[in-house]
Formats: structure tokens, C-alpha cells, sequence
């Protein structure tokens, strides 16, 4: 079939709309229509060439959502029809990761995914004869995708698919970062550096994990005012006195979970040091660039903290993100606000261009009718 | 009461062993008739003057163990005659860090101890009517010691002084950072950098647990055959390849534990590379020098490895120190290969220039009949 899908023709250019020929799921694989999908920094990321290891060409995005359309031979968990958000972090249950309850870091096909393939070390995505690969297993700007089952986490029929596409991503990031990574106690003093949609999740998953003080840092007004609706209890802007505040505010403690959302080595410094010492915690979500390096005092540690990182907040997708979009129907997780756009796929550069100038949370494109 | 200590008079010169007097016990101290005590790189470290908050002059030394000979008022948990580990680490078992699990951090008379007072800010040693201040709130280096109760583990009278002194510091350092800081899972992959007393202890700690590999790593044959020794299934001299042997020997993955037991930021960076994908926890127990920063990639914390650090092995020392005792009592501790040289308290500088030229694993300072 054909679909339009924008395609990273050469790193550093636009994107490029177009026509592709998406071939139809086989052994495993589903054929979903895409309805929504969030428009993420790693996208512009891998665009913009910083990624080293990124390739084009290939259909980018990461963030989607839709309906299963058609299965391939073998294809048991998911029906034609059934809504699904599509993890570019899968759950296949059965490899060691999957079998532990301390890693959501699924195995199964990691390696052809790296690569841009689909678990048999092929591409369902061309033109004419020329192969195009797959971005993170999704490549989600697009009418439609073929994915592994095991990529597709089934959800309610009754969640929006444009709010239920940031579960694929920034949103379960950020909340299971609070939820499953550092799993925040009740009553604890939480403090969050960034309120991009990550930061804002994260400050979410605090306040349903119940901590009592939700502190939540950033260089904008308007996006701390979103923390602020997120159940951040403190909002500040930040500034090189920040860990010294939260140090003293907490009777020269720090903080019982500290949460970076930014990318910043520097920031994760803070994160680091803001922590309490004896038992806190803190978790590393942003991702660097390459080469740098978060140099943390060896003092801090032997004091007692604690220092983790977390990949798609701890979520493992097949379980946890259905689980994650019911709560946000009962209205425990407040999505709307959190969309600041919608747009066509043929739009994309421009979410790309709002994202460049940090104008709103999320973009989402709609993908069809 | 007059008592032969060796006091550091400036930093950078040999200790002088001198009578100095020691008063006796105030609200809630015992006097404690020192009968060992072994010598550890953290005395050293302050004689060199390479600590900044080290003061002089002072009675070193703070591994050490003895007999109780008077208490103070209110003194309720030791009696005289009660044989007692010294406790750099006290356990008030009512400040808020004692009231948690989570950590060993005491917090009761912490500040008067780092300035070297005893908790009513004032010393019992003293050269006429010059004061002397305690060191660690032990100044173990000495015939007596005055330390709160606090500080003091009561354990069995059976046990041997100048091996129990270990479990003052260095011993139960190691073994409690893997019991209680890591607390290591049965059948998992342990790997220590180190092989001095705190690595050896580490070592142990491992086997205790039930780890099924421990690998240990370090520059000496002769202290990697102690480690063999305290359990170690795997020894190693240590490299640049380090890392990528423990990687590859773990089909690809990295330990499950690891600790850091030398100090050195570089071999810190080592113990958090070779840790676990997905779940892999890196303990530091070495203490860095000052400005020094362990420098971490963020990639491999979000992609599941942990850092933490131990101190005194997260041993809540009144509760623990004793269990520990018990534990070497009945044969689950090797204790006697860890000691290598004993000496009179006179001797103590040659203790000194045994440790800077790595001879053995400890000194023991014998230091009463």
C-alpha cells in the first residue's frame, strides 16, 4: 500500500512529506493505522544529525497511536480494530529483562531495531526498489506502520487517540520515572529540574505516588504555571542557588527524590546534589550529548545518595501503558494541557520549529480521519 | 589519669607517643581500657595533612576495641567490664536516620565529633591545661578512650580484641556494604575493585550473602590470594581491559554488583561501567581525594545501572558490629588473614611506612595487658 509519511532524507534538511510503499505485516507484526502522534526531541535530535548513531533515509516519529488494521500469521494479542499506542520500547515476556521485575529493558529484538529493521532484519517500508528503514522500531509520522505485536500495547478504545499517543513516549516516561524507576513514597519531599513533557510527568507520577512536597524547577513561567497543575506544590526558576534552596527548605537535608528532565549534564549535577543525604534518590532521564559526562563528588554518594537513570520511565509498555492510559481516563493524569498543538503531518518542520523555539509541551500530528 | 596515646602534633610528621591526660567519664560516657587497635589509611590520611577539616593536636587512631572501666551518669547500655568495639559511626537509636532504615548516618552528636569534641563540646584529653582534641570521637590510638555509650557496640567477651578491633572500621566497612548497603541477592555476579581490608571485606560480604561469582580485581598476587581466600572465586590483576573482561565473561551484561574499594575516581568509573545493563548496582566504599569527581555517562545509568555509596558499610553499629562478631565467632568470618603485623602503640609510625609501602593488610596496635 501506499501511505504518506515524512521521511528523513538527509540529516540537517526538513523532512520530506511524501508517498512510501508500506508492505503488509508478516509472521508476529500488525498493520496499524496511526490516528495521532507527539512530535519528541529525539526526533529533531536524529534529524538534526547529533545522533551517531542515526541513518536516513527513514520515516521518523516515535510517539503514535491508532487502530490495528491487519495481523500477520501468528499475531495473538492484538485484534483487528483494537486501539494501541506503540512503544518503541517493547515487551516480548519471555527474555530475561522481561522475566524480571527490575528492568523493563526487553531484549528480544534490540539489535535489528538499533539497525532500523524489523525483527527478521528486514524493512516493511520502501520506495520501488529502494528499502527505507524503520526509526526505533515505529516510524510513526506516517498514515500507518508495521510493527511487531510485541511493540503494541492495547489499550482502551475510549482514550483519545491524540492525548493516549504521549503514552508511547514523554508522558509514561516522566510519570513512570516517579511511579516504577524511583518508586516515590507516600509523604516524600520530591523536587523535578525541567518541565518539558518528561519533567511534567514526572511531577504527575510524584503527586499520584502521593509525596507531600513537589518542587519543580525550570527557566520558564509559563510551564512551571503547567507543573503547577501537574501538583507541583513549589515552582521555581532556575538558577545556580537552586540546590542551596532546596538544601536548606528541607531542613539541610535535599530533597528524598530528585528527578532530571532536562539533558543537561550540569543540571543532573544539581540533581545530584540536591538529593537528601542517608537515603535519596536521584533519577537521571535526560539524555546527554555525546562525550559529556555527569561528574558527581564522590563525598555525595558515600553520604547516601543515590544515583539511577530511567528508559521510558521503568514502564514495561504491554502491561503498564494500558494501565497508565485508565488512569488518565479516571481522570487521575491530566493530559489535555500537555497538548499545546495539533497539526497535519505535512505541518511537521513546524512542530520541529515550535520545539526549536520551546513554544509548548507537545505537537501532536493527526495522522487520519 | 595519665595514658601513653600517640598525638598528632603537625601534620606531615611522625606521631609522637607522649603521656596525656585523660579525664574521666562524664553524663553518658564510659572510660574504655584500650587493648587494640588497627591502623587505617584514614589515620594516615589526616597525619599527611591531605584532609581539610583534619585539626592537630590529636589523639589518632579509631579502629580500636577494649574492657570498660568506669561509666558516667545515666550510662545505661555498657557496664564496667563489658568488652566494646569503638564506634567512629555512633548509633543514638533516636535520631531520625536511626529511627529509618535506610541509612547508618547518626545524626546525634555529629557536628561536636567532626570538630573533635565530645558531644558536650567539650575534650577529656588534655596535656595540663592545654586540651586535646578527640579524632573521630574515638582517639583510639592510646591506652584509654572517654566516647559517649553511643558509640560504643557491646559484643561477646570470647572474642579475640585484637581481631575484633577490625569490625571498629575497615572489616565491617567492606562485609557491610555488601550485606547491607548493596545487600547482594543469592547467586548473583559480584565484582570488587580492591583487594585492602575494605575489598577483602566486601570479598566476604558477598560470600555471606551467597553470591555465586565473586570476581576481584587488584594490583598485588599476593593480596588477590586473600581474597581467594575470604571467597573470591575469580582474582584478577587489575588493567585497562578490566571492564570489558567482566562484560564479556557475563554474556555481554556486566555484574550485578560491584564496589569500588580503592579510592581512585578512575577505578570508580571502572566499577560503574562494569555494572549489570538493566539492574546492575555500583556501591563506592573508597573515599576520593578532595576536588576529585567520579565522572559517569550517563548512558549507562539510563540504560539501568545504579550508583550508591556505603559508609562504615551502612552498619548500624550497636545493633550490627555485635552480629558481625558473633558471625566471625562461629566461623562465618575469616578474620585472622587480615592481620599482618602487631606492634606496640610505640611503634605506630612503622605502622605507618608498612601501609605507604602496601605491606599486608593490617596493622594491629597491641595496647595494654
Amino acid at each position: 500500500m501506499k501511505i504518506r509519511a515524512a521521511v528523513l532524507e538527509d540529516f540537517g534538511e526538513d523532512l520530506v512529506v511524501q508517498d512510501v510503499d508500506l508492505d503488509g505485516p508478516r509472521e508476529g507484526e500488525a498493520l496499524v493505522r496511526l490516528r495521532a502522534c507527539g512530535v519528541c526531541h529525539t526526533d529533531m535530535y536524529t534529524a538534526s544529525g547529533a545522533d551517531p548513531s542515526g541513518y536516513a533515509p527513514t520515516v521518523l516519529g516515535h510517539e503514535g497511536a491508532g487502530v490495528v488494521e491487519a495481523v500477520g500469521p501468528g499475531v495473538r494479542d492484538v485484534a483487528v480494530g483494537d486501539h494501541v499506542v506503540c512503544l518503541f520500547s517493547p515487551q516480548c515476556r519471555r527474555c530475561v529483562h522481561c522475566l524480571s521485575p527490575r528492568t523493563n529493558l526487553c531484549l528480544a529484538i534490540r539489535e535489528q531495531q538499533n539497525k532500523g529493521y524489523l525483527p527478521d532484519g528486514t524493512t516493511r517500508l520502501r520506495r520501488g526498489e529502494e528499502r527505507i528503514r524503520h526509526f526505533m522500531g515505529t516510524s510513526t509520522f506516517a498514515e500507518a506502520a508495521v510493527m511487531p505485536e510485541i511493540a503494541l500495547a492495547k489499550i482502551d478504545a475510549q482514550a483519545p487517540l491524540d492525548r493516549a499517543c504521549l503514552f508511547a513516549c514523554g508522558l509514561s516516561t516522566g510519570i513512570g520515572a516517579a511511579m516504577f524507576t524511583a518508586a516515590v513514597e507516600r509523604g516524600s519531599t520530591c523536587a523535578i529540574f525541567g518541565a518539558g513533557l518528561v519533567g511534567l510527568g514526572a511531577v504527575a507520577g510524584c503527586r499520584v505516588q502521593g509525596a507531600e512536597r513537589i518542587i519543580c524547577i525550570d527557566l520558564s513561567e509559563e510551564r512551571l504555571a503547567l507543573a503547577r497543575g501537574q501538583g507541583a506544590t513549589d515552582c521555581w526558576i532556575a538558577g545556580e542557588e537552586t540546590v542551596e534552596r532546596i538544601v536548606e527548605e528541607t531542613e539541610g537535608f535535599g530533597a528524598d527524590y530528585t528527578f532530571e528532565a532536562t539533558g543537561n549534564v550540569a543540571v543532573m549535577r544539581q540533581a545530584v546534589e540536591a538529593a537528601r543525604m542517608g537515603w535519596g534518590l536521584c533519577t537521571v532521564i535526560g539524555v546527554a550529548g555525546k562525550g559529556e559526562t555527569l561528574d558527581v563528588i564522590p563525598r555525595f554518594l558515600i553520604t547516601g545518595r543515590r544515583i539511577c537513570g530511567s528508559s521510558f520511565g521503568g514502564v514495561k509498555g504491554r502491561d503498564r501503558v494500558p494501565e497508565l492510559v485508565e488512569r488518565y481516563l479516571a481522570g487521575d493524569i491530566d493530559v489535555d494541557p500537555l497538548v499545546s498543538h495539533h497539526m497535519p503531518l505535512e505541518d511537521v518542520n513546524r512542530a520541529f520549529e515550535l520545539m526549536h523555539a520551546q513554544d509548548g509541551i507537545r505537537t501532536v500530528l493527526e495522522l487520519a480521519g
